[in-house]
């Protein structure tokens, strides 16, 4: 069975949500929960009652919007992304992710296919943590990380509670969290990173997710005056600190598969002074790796050179892991559902790792999981430039359309 | 002729000026021209009338205190250093050098010894910078490096000026600056920095002053998230940053000699986020030798390094030289008076090159000049805890007078 979905139209409702929270520079304004995001729900929902979908909310706000299958005691197969934005965010980030499930939807129904499973357009309350810390807190939710009421009392820099934005939204449901169960779950998403444009690929099979492990470092020697001090007697936190960073940047350089990535976001000298010897130096250390084995030996690099970089400057170092998250290999079944997808229709394509969070994390901890990218411009998002062309998003969500169809209908995607 | 200082005296008055102006922790605030600047110069000028001494002050406030020789109408022999200190300043750093003339005068006193020059006995304004910028602006104006009306013109951060102070403090003088001419000038100080201590040294004989240059980095690449963004692909200002740093650690640490001073003061990356690629980052450099001719292919070196380092990470780099100070040569004869005045006492000692500055380098250019240094304690100055034992400041004190006795009568100090 082949459906083509319609390139200009899903084009146009990504223009058309664009419309509501727009910015000064073409990007988007939906903060979770406020007025526009409710607002870009409901145009949503609009959309979507047109095609007989009906909808429900749960608890802490996730939208699932059903349309019916022939076999509706069946698990629906599920995607979806996230509407909230940042603020001022793009036009893309979640927002195809979502529209093309609409799309999908309205292909199917002009076609007037009906699949054996239900389908499941979801929305994600909160995904940005933009407004309310953590991000993906709501889909966290779903799979059980946190309590609905630890998520309900989250507040945002005035003191709203998400409980109180969602009742305030119109959008505090009363479906249990965790309901509906999905048979799987599929997310559309710009790559928010250069790989793939820089390859000339249109579409990356997300295989799963990089484990990240965040580090506080601190590096404590001996301010001195930079006139009389002689080099040999320095105790430099600095340059321990600089030798640390080159030291790993060029281990993760060497790397030639580009499976190892360091980056030290944060440096602060403390009372830093143009002729002083830096006496005090703190930074923050971000490791990620596809392998959660090479992981750990990166994270033992990191111990080692960090030692050996103060014994040479005679600085004394302390270290904190403040956050440690493990590589996510998505269900095998569902990547290869993808893959096959996007092999079948000969986009260019290759299997990667998402090296950002999103949704899909989470709901793979219940469900069969998997996420399609598709390039965006300079590797950029968060932003309002953030821009995929109407070729690569239609890619995505005709893969996208594939995969539900026949993860829906109970054959392999290659039977297309 | 053999004059032994009294060891004793020279600490009560070190202690006894420590009492104007004393901090919560043991140390001196005595900030230029301020009411205890004005006592302890006030206390000084009290305990030379004592011996007879007369004084004049000039239109920035040096004072200049004289011993009369045998023959007045020659170029006085002269010493001192500044009484001014910082916010949370110590009990030695130029008080010694001005206390150290005092019990000079004091020792000759006692013995009755009349010199064949006159001793002129000098306490420099505003040496610290804390008070009004420049730091030895008034040394530096003696000297002609700044007009009269431009340092009367300085202002404090509360918008007095100079002038305004000096007239407040009573030392608003009448004498031309530039007067009187100096035969000779010789600053003890403490050595604010580690060489002696470490190498358990009494005296530093201070043949000149260190060159050198300041400058402002800024490195240019591209902000970007930490996740999804390939090492190779990034164009990450701090890796860039960091290998310069390192690389020129690594050039310092590798002069045998410890002549070569590498020192990154200030690091500031632009909107640093835990997991963002640096892509702004500012670095102050500090270059210091003590060869004018290594210290241009240490700046070369610099240059060289930070186009190598911002070529290899994709970063756009550019500097600013904001501040030469070239390699200051002492008079050799003046030099080697306190090297053969060391020598004859049989006290360790080493030449050096002073790496701070001090109102030496500028008396320097007017009159034949050399410093003295003693040990203090790790180092440390500008700070309460800077301490200089009794012992250390009593063989700088004797070095001094046996230096000055030579130079003011006209024999070499090898006579003594």
């Amino acid at each position: 069975m082949h459906v083509t979905i319609d390139a200009e139209r899903l084009w146009e409702s990504l223009m058309a949500m664009a419309e509501i929270g727009p910015t000064q520079h073409g990007g988007s304004c939906r903060l979770a929960l406020t007025d526009e995001d409710a607002a870009g729900r409901r145009r949503l929902i609009e959309w979507c009652e047109a095609l007989g979908c009906t909808w429900r909310v749960d608890r802490v706000g996730n939208l699932f919007i059903r349309r019916a299958g022939r076999r509706d005691d069946l698990d629906p197969v599920a995607t979806g992304s996230h509407l909230d934005t940042q603020p001022r965010g793009g036009r893309f980030d979640g927002v195809l992710g979502v529209l093309a499930g609409l799309e999908v939807f309205r292909t199917l129904d002009e076609r007037g296919i009906v699949t054996e499973r239900p389908l499941e357009l979801v929305v994600w309350t909160n995904e940005e943590g933009s407004r309310f810390a953590p991000a993906m807190v709501a889909s966290g939710t779903y799979a059980g990380e946190f309590s609905v009421e630890s998520t309900l009392a989250r507040e945002d820099r005035d003191g709203v509670t998400l409980g109180a934005a969602l009742e305030a939204s119109g959008f505090a449901g009363g479906m249990a969290v965790g309901e509906p169960r999905l048979d799987s779950f599929f997310e559309l998403h710009i790559e928010q990173g250069p790989v793939l444009e820089a390859a000339g690929e249109s579409i990356g099979v997300v295989a799963g997710v990089q484990g990240m492990r965040w580090y506080d470092v601190s590096l404590d020697g001996q301010a001195a005056h930079a006139g009389p001090t002689p080099m040999r007697l320095r105790r430099d936190a600095l340059a321990a600190a600089a030798r640390l960073i080159d030291r790993l940047q060029s281990h993760a350089l060497g790397d030639a598969r580009g499976d190892t990535k360091v980056t030290f976001g944060c440096l602060d000298i403390v009372q830093g002074s143009r002729n002083v010897i830096p006496g005090e130096t703190r930074l923050t250390v971000d490791l990620r790796h596809v392998d959660e084995t090479e992981l750990d030996a990166l994270e033992q690099r990191f111990e080692r050179e960090l030692a050996a970089c103060g014994e040479v400057f005679g600085v004394t170092t302390r270290f904190e892991r403040i956050w440690k998250s493990p590589v996510v290999h998505f269900d095998a079944a569902c990547v290869e559902a993808v893959e096959a997808a996007t092999r079948t229709r000969g986009f260019s394509y290759r299997r990667l790792l998402s090296g950002a969070g999103h949704d899909s994390v989470y709901v793979s901890r219940v469900a069969p999981t998997a996420m399609i990218f598709v390039p965006c411009r300079d590797g950029i998002s968060h932003n309002e430039a953030e821009y995929a062309s109407p070729e690569h998003c239609a890619r995505g969500c005709q893969v996208l359309a594939d995969t539900l169809l026949a993860r829906a209908n109970g054959y392999a995607t290659e039977a297309l």
